[in-house]
């Protein structure tokens, strides 16, 4: 018996498994062991939007082109529209041994309309098909978190109007260092996700070229339009080169790259507010709503979501590390490595978002303790430098300036007391500048008034910047909740 | 109405929510987005296991030392049995609202058999139990870690066993540098992998102290004996600073490293198996049963399960990366950040074992292409340090030695010959030392043959290292299959 | 002695070390330990000339704000061009005990020209001071990034324009798939390069934002004009939140993060010419000038600059994890921990630099060993997927198609012939649709020039993209050297 | 001319640059770019001393076995201690043109004693010389970091024995939870750093064999004495696979991963002790030794060398994640990749040797502020736990207990009170069961006696804990300071 027609009854008695898409010159099936380790259709599955939008627009440029007739692709369209009801109704079944969602739509397809569907995949490989479904689903994505870093933008802002006036330790070294407003703290952040949404554009922008017609990896004689699908698909134009177009994931390490730094803008505010809801700080009260307790101390209120969101980031820079090992050193152009793409992508994004999300919902869910903070506010010398400026606009260099006003802090060191407490004739021993006005430069309050450079956490300065935020954040100004 | 009976009226008439096991100092749910944020069940009911048996330990002692009546103790331990049938039949409902496995375990046990169940958490919080949990999983973990990489070595051993003689290029650089039985190869992924299995029983080792009883972190007054439970469980001493107990995990963090290591070696594996599989080297063929096709190339056969093993050690240094990150800078004892450490932990090891798995699976289904391993040999002049090995046996100086056959190999080069066809006169010319005896150096199996030294791929040194191994694996020698 | 007296008198009995900068208060100085652990002298000096180049703007502002004597300034300017040549001309002593660049210069213009030095720190802070200087060190960083990486294209381009016409393999799980132009695979890499420079551009653009003037976290109350100083440092305007301008590092993270995905390109232009250079491939041969021998084997010829390209791609991701690590959890606003942001910068702009550069320098000393690789063509029935494109055109399904040709493979492999050695009978017998035409899709010229798609590796196809680059990149086009 | 020809006067008309030691079969010199980009001898002459240790081994064995004469052998040991007092005086010139310290030294060896220098790479190659190298500078690294823990264990437990009885807050998720002696804290971190040790030392076993005669990767067919050098050097025996001995560096990925979970331990100590020198906790006092200021805010003293030590840690992580990448996905045996190894293994353990040692410093230099946590504690109901546990001692369930507290604590927050301000009659509402001897349980002294459980804060179990660090670090248990 010659091999084609051993071929030919093998794969008429396969019946335990279904001959795979590609099993032509195969002779035997994948082990369990192997099957259950290669199949990615139970992640990649969340695809299945992307993957269907996508076979519409090549089902409709193939019968464009006269690749297909107009009614092989109506079957087609129709039935990509009854398996995307399915899966939405969770009727779908999906099939570890039909390995991805690109071969469980297909095959589906195929059990549903016959011989049409075998035409489906003209022109097209997996390697581009996948490809096309990730930029896709990232375009998406971004499209999302930007929403969501909006929304937690807005909820700083909103945040910061409702604490108009609040003067809080500014730190450096966790050492108190200046008074700042607390808007002026809350706009630092604003500013942060701001530069983390602009990244997230770049990323979009630049992802945006249609891979779609690349196929295996050299392109195809038939005649197709990759123009037209690229523009069916929202894509700028298609990709340029059709190895490059399947073998490069810098997309996904680009927006893996770009969640990382957003997970740390994040995984800081997190420290911050949760050093803030200590019993040290006591500056911040989160309600019951963003709160948990313990199973042994009742008296414990924590604030664990924003250490979750601190604790989180980690994934966020775990999953770009694995998707940096992942590509590292592969030879183009598509190598099976790269089915391990999707996890780490699909993870960060979710993560981020919900990050994002629960930073808002914390953020809408605290509140300042005024009272603590009014108390803390006298200690720390936090009037040190503007007393320095003072001296400066006497006319002592400010080196010299930052040695007496060294001197004067230590002299308050050994009386206890803050700079305000001490006596001109104190003061003017330290050095003979000091006068009356001296005072008008002392106390936090009194002290954040003199700030006026741009920027700076002035009160004037900070309201500008507010106003800035609420117009571009299309926020009224009157609502402060 | 005071603040407790309004906390009481509170209480009762909370319907949609079940109040928290810690919630008596709170008057409001946390918000679905945070619930859903924090919630761990969904990853960690894996651990249900280890908090059953960890649960019935702790009741033992908690009767044996007065704590519990008999009683309660025995409607604990048959409610724990009811749950663990429950939960292994598929019929235990799984609670996102309580929280995690700790909680919904003994939630369910609340509901089963009422009051007694109320005494389980004496003397235990959800900080010493979940860490408690957590070195029993990994001690399992490390278990079956072991029996995979045993299995795996079995694997190669018996590859090299079906191997006798095949001698193959060995490389440095990539580029063809002395000829090696592929046997010694074979055992030296096999010395690689002892040592990861030595890794990984030092980390069993040293993780194997028990925490229960450290409590939240300061242990308890209660009169608890932490040496019982610790004996129950298996471990070789309660640990013995309760802050400690709870607060570190660098025994998950040892784990995901000696993982990353055993990952590495085998994406290095997975390296060579698909560089030897592909046309160019075409040394290796992956039967059927461990290849793939292409959905558009129908001629391809990809050797897929070593490119995933490859790309899967990605995810097992992402998975170190990520505790790594979460544990950075926390300050003790338990922080919330902590509830993240599972997911990667489990990833890590889930991937490994899959890993090994697989890659025993590939070793069974391989077969070496002698036909082309034999015409591959002459290329690559892999004798020329053996040639210049025989020139130090005649007193030439080594550093002389080899460059006289780097002239010999130039001259081969010049002539698009080999070494061994060069001349007696042209090699006299080179150096007058060369007598006829130098043709018993030249040739790959005359080569193979003339190393000695211990650990060296002379035929004889490797047949004593591979009847080690067979002996040290319990593989009968007469058995190549 | 009070508090204030016994510090003066400290102050002028130190003489083994000088008295910090930040001394004031100081009793005691730290000690060597901590010094030499804390001090940044020795890796930070890189960035004196955006030091001086900051200080000379901040002066000329503060002259022109009334703030500093214009005589001042202009002793100040003079002083800082003297430092500027003792430190080119390699004669500045830099000293540990004095921290970092930024003192190192100031107290050496103090040393020099005495009183006016005293005035330069006024309204500015080591926090904004060093932020400033390590904005404008990236910016020029890009810039030279963005030369080598045109460099590194244009190399590639004119290696492509002297092979015109050369068909290689094209690789997919490093299994033959179909065959491509060479110049194809160049370009995919040139495409690769031109995204990592727009990535560059896009950080580049976001990172020019001015933080000088943001002082130690708040701004200041003295009329500076951070307009001025951002003019004149070429940024686009000052930052507008003076405690973001010192706390966020993000434009370092993106520049690690940009470098680590040109850095993840350059390792797999490395494997793939480690692999091709092998002598299994013995597709390309890299000249003398860039490879290496061995000290034992005198024959080797080692591609060892890819391989170190390659293997120096593990530093800039590991640089990054570090800024990472850093940066997570830190609470605004300058956290000492910043400090270690600098070594891995510069590690991983000179790595890439240096793997730009010596990519280039291969890519200008390599030869494609013509010979080899048309041996090598007929192997892997590399126009399966053109023949199946002649079913499709003869109406086939493509499915239908595929396994035809799958079939037609497993006779060529029953047979060892190619699929253009089949007899039409034999084809016929597969399928009856077969014609005589089908032998002009056949053997892999014709097949390359039946690729017609966009971006596909059909001639035409390949030299329209080849015509882009060149003029893109001024190269001429009749100069192929 | 012929090729053998053409070469020698090729080598003999080289001048500018030295012929490299594999150099007899190139025809030209590589590039100065390449040349500077593939050195190493700037950072590995560190391994200098290991350098020349293995080849003093290597001559003494190569002549007891004949291969080379007593007096090349005495000439070649002379040679090495002259070169290594060069190198030790500063006096030796190192040579990028001699690639590493490999080449290096044999090649001054060479300029210095001649002939004799020829022979002592006989039977060797720089693939086990560098590896060999490496371990021993890991073994000598593993014994100098073991003795900076136990260096920083003996401060930690001086400053536990000089704080005996002082009581601070505990924390879970940065809020106060239980009150714990300020011993058990610290003792905490000396369990931490003995796990550190045990890893070290586990390594370090693991580490010690021996791969010199390992050769290129083949091993030799001259009869060398594997076992004499490895005695000779110390180590347990040679390595027993020849291939793995020069393939692997798993070794250096083990040390680099304890190196990481020890950074992450003292970050996390960094963490703590900046949190507690914050004016909010304001519980820690560093002294002006370890402590810097500010260059702008003359009042700041801040505690740099620990937040230096929590960043530091960012790089120990980074060097892992670099010596990762470089390994995942290397074939067998040595490649060039691997040079890489070095620099992120020497700044790890540098590093990591730096942490220790000014954390050891940091800790002899810190006072507690008795009186402001005096102060402290009564905030946060630290005695809450305590109380359920009374509750428990009466028979109430433990999940009945929390849930009474819990509305103590409810009520004590309406009433702005601790919970031993609570009344019999107020505490008797919320349950009859509370007696007078309720009384014993609540404030932070009382309380912290209560505790008796093995392991926990309680004054005795801390005492013995104390007791026996005190005997295993040989501290005198009377010397306090």
């Amino acid at each position: 018996m010659d091999v084609v027609s051993k071929l030919s009854q093998f794969a008429s008695t396969v019946s335990a498994k279904e001959n795979k898409l590609w099993g032509g010159r195969f002779e035997k099936s994948v082990t369990d062991c192997v099957e259950k380790f290669s199949e990615s259709v139970s992640f990649d599955k969340v695809l299945y939007k992307q993957d269907i939008i996508g076979s519409r627009a090549h089902a409709t440029m193939l019968a464009h082109q006269g690749l297909m007739s107009e009614s092989d692709r109506d079957a087609i369209l129709r039935g990509l529209d009854e398996i995307q009801t399915q899966i939405e109704d969770d009727r779908f079944v999906w099939r570890t041994d039909r390995e991805d969602v690109h071969m469980n739509i297909e095959a589906a397809l195929t059990d549903l309309i016959g011989e049409p569907a075998k035409k489906l995949h003209t022109a097209r490989s997996r390697n581009d098909q996948v490809v096309t479904d990730l930029r896709l689903w990232c375009r998406d994505a971004i499209h999302q978190m930007n929403a969501c870093i909006k929304k937690l933008q807005v909820a700083l802002v909103k945040l910061a109007m409702q604490n108009e006036g609040l003067i809080v330790p500014g730190y450096t070294h966790l050492q108190r260092a200046q008074p700042v407003l607390l808007q002026h703290l809350l706009l630092a952040y604003v500013e942060q996700l701001e530069r983390d949404s602009g990244r997230l554009i770049d990323c979009s922008v630049r992802l945006n070229f249609c891979p779609l017609g690349a196929c295996a990896l050299a392109g195809t004689g038939l005649p197709i339009d990759r123009f037209m699908t690229a523009e069916a698909l929202g894509f700028t134009s298609p990709m340029a080169n059709s190895i490059d177009a399947v073998s490069d994931r810098d997309f996904v390490l680009e927006l893996l790259s770009v969640n990382s730094i957003i997970a740390m803008h994040l995984s800081r505010i997190g420290e911050e507010w949760v050093l803030w809801a200590s019993e040290e700080f006591g500056f911040l009260i989160p309600s019951d709503a963003v709160s948990t307790g313990s199973s042994i101390m009742p008296q414990k209120k924590n604030p664990d979501p924003m250490e979750l969101v601190r604790g989180k980031s980690a994934r966020v820079v775990g999953d770009l590390m694995t998707l940096l090992v992942l590509c590292k050193g592969l030879p183009q152009a598509y190598n099976r490595d790269l089915q391990e793409d999707k996890e780490p992508l699909f993870d960060s994004v979710n993560t981020v978002i919900g990050m994002l999300d629960v930073t808002a919902e914390f953020a809408e869910n605290i509140t300042f303790n005024k009272e603590r903070i009014l108390q803390a506010l006298p200690a720390g010398h936090l009037d040190a430098t503007t007393l320095a400026d003072y001296l400066v606009k006497k006319d002592i260099p400010f080196r010299t300036a930052h040695d007496i006003v060294g001197k004067s802090v230590a002299l308050c060191l050994s009386k206890n007391c803050q700079l305000l407490d001490l006596t001109l004739t104190e003061l003017r021993d330290l050095n003979p500048v000091f006068g009356e006005d001296v005072y008008e430069f002392l106390g936090v309050e009194k002290c954040v008034n003199k700030f006026s450079s741009y920027g700076s956490t002035g009160s004037d300065c900070v309201a500008k910047q507010l106003f800035q935020w609420t117009s571009k954040l299309d926020i009224e100004s009157n609502n402060k909740n």
